[in-house]
Order: C-alpha cells, then sequence, then structure tokens
C-alpha cells in the first residue's frame, strides 16, 4: 500500500518536536479524520531556518510533514506559501488516494503557521 | 485532547507486530480515514493466548489496539466477540469523539481475526 520513501519517513521522520521560541506556529484539524498536526517555524530574513511537526495523526501523515518540513527549510515565506499538497505527495513518490486528505494536514498547517508569523510582525 | 492513558498506550504500545503462524489472522480497513488495521491470534483450548497487531493508522488506532489486545489475551473466543467498541473505549478512559471511529478498527479486525480461526478449524 505504501512506498519505500514513505514506509522510510515514517519509521525515521525528520524533524518532530516544536520549536521553543518559534517565530510561527500553526495547528490544523482534518475534517475526514479528526487528526490535528501542529507546526512550528522559524524565519530570519524572509527564509525559514527550521521546521518542526507534532501529530497524533497516521503514518501518511507522519511522511508527508517530515518531507514537507524538509522541504520548507531553507525556502523562503513566499516559496513556502506556494508550495501545494500536490508537490508534497509527489517528493514522497505517491500516497494511495485514501490517504490523501493526511497530507493536507502538513499543507495546512504550514501555512498556518506563516499566517501566524506574519501576523506577528 | 488525549488523556494520559490514551498517550501512554500510543508513546508505549503493548503486542504490536504479527504473530508467526497465528491461528487467525484478520484485517479492517476504515470507510473514514482510509487506514488498515491487522489483528493475529494464537488459540489453545478456545481461549485467546496471544493477540499482535500491526496498523499505519493514528495515535488512537493505536492506543485503542493496544489496549484491545491486552484484553482478549486471556478470553475465550465467544467471551472476545462479544467485546464492544464502548468497552475498548472505556478502557482508554475515553476518546474525543472524533476519533471514536479509530477504535472501531480493533474490534473489527479482532471479529475478523476470530473468524478466520473459526473457518480454519
Ligand atoms: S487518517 Fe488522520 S491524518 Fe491520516
Amino acid at each position: 500500500m505504501y512506498n519505500d520513501k514513505v514506509m522510510d519517513h515514517f519509521m525515521n521522520p525528520h524533524n518532530v518536536g516544536e520549536i521553543e521560541n518559534a517565530d510561527g506556529v500553526g495547528t490544523y484539524g482534518s475534517p475526514v479524520c479528526g487528526d490535528m498536526m501542529q507546526i512550528s517555524i522559524t524565519v530570519e530574513d524572509d527564509k525559514i531556518t527550521d521546521a518542526k511537526f507534532k501529530t497524533f495523526g497516521c503514518g501518511s501523515a507522519i511522511a508527508s510533514s517530515s518531507v514537507a518540513t524538509d522541504m520548507i527549510i531553507g525556502m523562503t515565506i513566499d516559496e513556502a506559501l506556494e508550495l501545494t499538497n500536490k508537490q508534497i505527495i509527489n517528493e514522497l513518490g505517491g500516497l494511495p488516494a485514501v490517504k490523501v486528505h493526511c497530507s493536507v494536514l502538513a499543507d495546512h498547517a504550514i501555512k498556518s503557521a506563516i499566517y501566524d508569523y506574519a501576523q506577528k510582525t
């Protein structure tokens, strides 16, 4: 059901946790499954320098957030805002159709963390 | 959102894995979130002597299967068939309403493992 890259990011997820004194923190809850995702970021000179995620969600949510946080670290705020759910899934090498809603958690929580950062600055 | 017992079973789940040469193996896929659950059991003299679960599902699915497998080990087949989803949630000390569908995975996969056992014997 899941490819090797998804399994790998599920077994050894990157960027798990919560950044203390983050510049932006975003949460998003899935209307499909009820799972929550929190993403915290630090920003310097308009660039995302660190990102971490926390979730009680499923393996697909974990794998998606693992690659998505990897992807946004080093991006500018504008680049991260343009990141699509489809790009996250492509980076993972695909997800089963019934599990696409899990990757939406990462996508929305990133946007929410950026809005939180923007509101503060 | 989650009580200490749920968090504890999520962080340190019991009975994770797959029993080799199991007497019964059951799988169930949730129509809500698309997650799958596999439960394997060994049976001796009509009693469940071991149970293990495997899932890519969320924290609630993991915690529910952890307590549910604990509960059925030592039960007779008839007792395990009577186990309800409500009893699993009670044993966990409760689950948020949006996450009740996750505990159904454990419940249905147990029944499916018992049917598999019954068909073989
Ligand atoms: S099923 Fe809820 S995040 Fe995947």
